[in-house]
């Protein structure tokens, strides 16, 4: 755990570190310089040794940083230590990405189920069942669910989250477009597809910038 | 467009601005204050200001803000006034949640064909054709496209990249787990799922601080 609050600026790039020197460890590195390091995820050396100094100070001038002691470091200030038991609401695309998506049960992000309410016509997906919207009430009583994602239409977003929360939730993980309402014990992540393509459309239309 | 560069931490709000002036327009506001606009979107008074100033100086003092014009004008900096023409190269989950997000349509995204190994398989998603992969090169020929959506497992990547800025695209939005290398004259922009689940796991094993 870090001593100190680390900035959101700092935690947004922990998966970063995470993705590149889990890449260098299977690459065979095992000590890296903070120059190396900063040229492989295009930031300067200094900005890395302000970074790892930021979540507790790691490693010796001079002799560059332990690649996987450093990982496993960041690992555990990700939270990374534990299982984490996820469900999906909504079983359309998104949902379905999720739920088929590799890399997450690598990280021990492990989905149990999905909800949808046109469930009976969806059976399993990637050996995951799909259950009744109605019956998450009584899942969650009887299962821990440590991440709820919200892959339902924009205008039954904030009642999939309520039920979730209502149901002990305490992590969110948003996909619809529209900004939810959670209280303030509960974490809350939204990805907004559509700002990441308003964001390229900024970069395309400034391209000389 | 803005005169000065604008920084990259004020770019990624610029969508969040964006969103929060449409919904404020389509409930009838026709001015707002900084500081109401603030409140909104969880910043401070003093930060819209800034940002908006940022971004080339509007609306008066005591005043607040013009939604439309303001909308507008944050639309024309984020290079909306075009009809942008998409390609999807992946037609697995992914691949066809881009395809069926009605949000980007509205907003002058068109996906107008996607790309797959397996396309004889799949007929129409949307009613956008699935064209087999090895037909990519003929119609990026054919056709003006300025967004390639890379949708592929993360081992194909780099290949569909790379075939898209050899056809002239001048834009890629990546959804496989990798980092893709491109000529300076092309914009990218990947979005790693992973990593918001793990700045999420972050904020659930950190939730006190």
């Amino acid at each position: 755990m870090p001593k100190e609050k680390v900035s959101n600026a700092v935690v947004a790039r922990l998966p970063l570190y995470y993705r590149y020197l889990s890449a260098l460890e299977t690459q065979g590195y095992v000590r890296i310089s903070s120059q190396q390091l900063g040229e492989k995820m295009g930031l300067t050396a200094s900005q890395i040794r302000q970074d790892i100094n930021c979540f507790g100070g790691f490693g010796q001038q001079g002799y560059g940083y332990n690649v996987t002691a450093l990982k496993m470091h960041v690992g555990e200030i990700l939270g990374m230590t534990s299982n984490y038991r996820m469900v999906i609401l909504g079983a359309g695309n998104i949902g379905r990405a999720i739920a088929n998506y590799k890399a997450f049960e690598k990280m021990e992000f492990v989905v149990d189920a999905l909800f949808d309410v046109n469930a009976s016509q969806m059976g399993e997906i990637s050996g995951k069942p799909v259950l009744d919207i109605t019956e998450l009430p009584e899942y969650l009583e009887a299962n821990t669910v440590d991440i709820g994602v919200i892959a339902v239409p924009s205008d039954a977003a904030q009642q999939a989250c309520d039920a979730l929360v209502q149901g002990g939730v305490r992590a969110i993980w948003n996909f619809a477009p529209v900004d939810l309402v959670v209280p303030p014990n509960v974490s809350i992540k939204s990805v907004h597809l559509l700002d990441a393509l308003l964001v390229l459309s900024y970069y395309m239309s400034n391209s000389d910038a």
